[in-house]
């Protein structure tokens, strides 16, 4: 891993992350990429997706708040970027839910080729057809997230990133724990929709190791929640700072802070 | 009136509160809904919200940015919702601004069971047939508040909240007059929407007592209004401390700060 | 100009700005809105767009985030607009990015009378058919402002705001430079958006003054701009501190802030 080095790389080259993501956190994933150095983008209609997705450095997923038109647009351009060689992320929440949510997420994983799918305990343990319970879109499975990335990621084909108190990142292989973090985080909606946005940053810069990027990205995003955590009086304060964190995050030392297993 | 009761309620329980709202606050209303201690989910896809609707602890319609599948959503979810005993919220946004918003609140009100309407007096004016004169969306009437929601209340057949400088919520028979909140609440897009959404975590836990579920969320997030303007420099910083003090609220000494009236 | 004396209209009369936008700014440009001290109100459904534009006292359309009824809304509501004498405001977000943002700005340009276009370097190139790089929706052009800004407005018909590190607004024959603002806001995405809202409100009480209006609100933006970068740790706390500075821009010193030329 090399986390620090990839952040520098990310903010040299600027990538291009498009984003088809849930109305609740646009505005919040952008500026999370914005923050951390690459360049967001959002469009969904069918007419421009492919053209759209086909430039960008990454195409980030999100199902957070579906319709028909939307489902369509995702699969435009997830094929359009598989075309492309561009890197695909997907975050399936609510996969559990509600049938919509868990059929959509089943067929974009069949319909195109995804690099890394983050999600919660109970979305990644739905997707891979064991035990899960989820609230809305919360999560209140207990299965270990380090088997369950690991069995998740063999039977998807994909890397698969499970984020909780511990994040857990796997290709099936090797599997690597993350304990950055700070609980505020799950105070603030739409911060695993950012630690997708985070993934999809990385993987623009080192699409040829999905693996790492997906854990690099999750190491980054966890160390900015534990500095926006110094001083922060409740999930509002906290929020901001994450924003001043992401941006304030250094990659001379970021490596020496991840906490990291496997 | 058992506000700080209710309140660590909803931080036990959790309730799981489905808001089809509009796409001006829908990052606002589910960070205040974090925040108080419930959990927030969207879900407008007419394929899923029946399913969401029905295993919810309450539902919160807002007809802020209309469109006609997102009329068709608030419909199937609001009978769902009536059909599993789950309390549904109204806000209807703009009522009296063009006929679209008062015939879709007229319709929703029509057609389902809705336990608690919260609004500001033009809205609430529009849909109980009595003069109002409305801005975009934001009230230029002048009717007193507490006869407005009582009478509001009465022809509707449900609770009516009417929030201004001064609160009203009202069965018909009961009137509540509330004092808590700041005027910086009114410089901030959506406050109104969250005032709504923190009706319907209120409702999750005390659905058999609306009228005072309404109140109770009036007093709470005015309490939080209170909080959040000490040091505010202006809407940005007192924002961002609003959800600080709806996280930090102390159900210990929130009755002892209501500004109760009735 | 008399940026303080129109600032001090806009608080004074508190005009409705109707906004068709797109869905990742729209909390921050109602806020912006709000906090300059007009009322902001987004509406985008066909069967009310007419009703709303033709009472607001400006109408805004960004085609950010676009798809065909928004489109249609758009074209619906610049239409009403003209008809009542009401000011239009278009900011062509990535046009000469995709196909569909392209022709959807020109189109509007050809179906309606626009009053300002604000755009970047390489979206108001595109639209004049001059040499455009653009990355997602962030220009990467370099023809100098002045020059693109006043050839735009005289091919287009209308007046022109090209911003960037310094703004430039034309109406063809005068060209103003204007040299507020702060390179932090850069990092927040939607402020290119939310300067575009402030060019609804200043046009909303100088409809007769286009040229002048639309460099008032980029003095007025750029001003509150540098305050906000006043003790801001990065993007997350400018954002906030934008809102604090709109709403305490003092009228009374505005003028002698403004780094004006031309």
């Amino acid at each position: 891993m090399r986390t620090g080095a990839d952040l520098a790389a990310i903010r040299e080259r600027k990538p291009l992350v498009h984003q088809i993501t849930n109305y609740v956190v646009m505005n919040e994933t952008a500026n999370a990429t914005l923050a951390l150095g690459a360049l967001p983008v959002m469009a969904h209609a069918a007419e421009e997706v492919e053209e759209m997705a086909s430039v960008a450095g990454a195409l980030v997923l999100n199902i957070g708040t579906l319709s028909q038109p939307w489902i369509e647009a995702m699969l435009l351009a997830a094929k359009a970027a598989n075309g492309a060689g561009v890197p695909v992320v997907l975050d399936p929440v609510g996969a559990g839910a509600t049938r919509l949510r868990t059929d959509t997420a089943k067929r974009i994983l069949d319909e195109a080729e995804i690099a890394v799918v983050r999600g919660n305990q109970a979305e990644v343990a739905t997707l891979a057809g064991r035990e899960a319970e989820i609230r809305g879109v919360e999560s209140i499975s207990a299965e270990p997230g380090a088997d369950l990335a690991s069995a998740a990621a063999a039977q998807l084909g994909c890397v698969v990133s499970v984020t909780g108190p511990v994040d857990h990142v796997s290709d099936g292989e090797r599997t690597i724990g993350i304990s950055n973090g700070h609980e505020l985080l799950g105070t603030v909606t739409g911060t695993g929709c950012m630690s997708t946005a985070m993934t999809g940053c990385f993987l623009a810069v080192a699409a040829d190791r999905p693996l790492e990027a997906a854990a690099e990205a999750l190491v980054a995003f966890g160390v900015a929640g534990e500095d926006a955590a110094v001083g922060a009086k409740g999930p509002g304060s906290f929020h901001v700072a994450l924003y001043d964190a992401l941006y304030n995050l250094d990659p001379a030392t970021l490596d020496s802070r991840a906490k990291v297993d496997g």
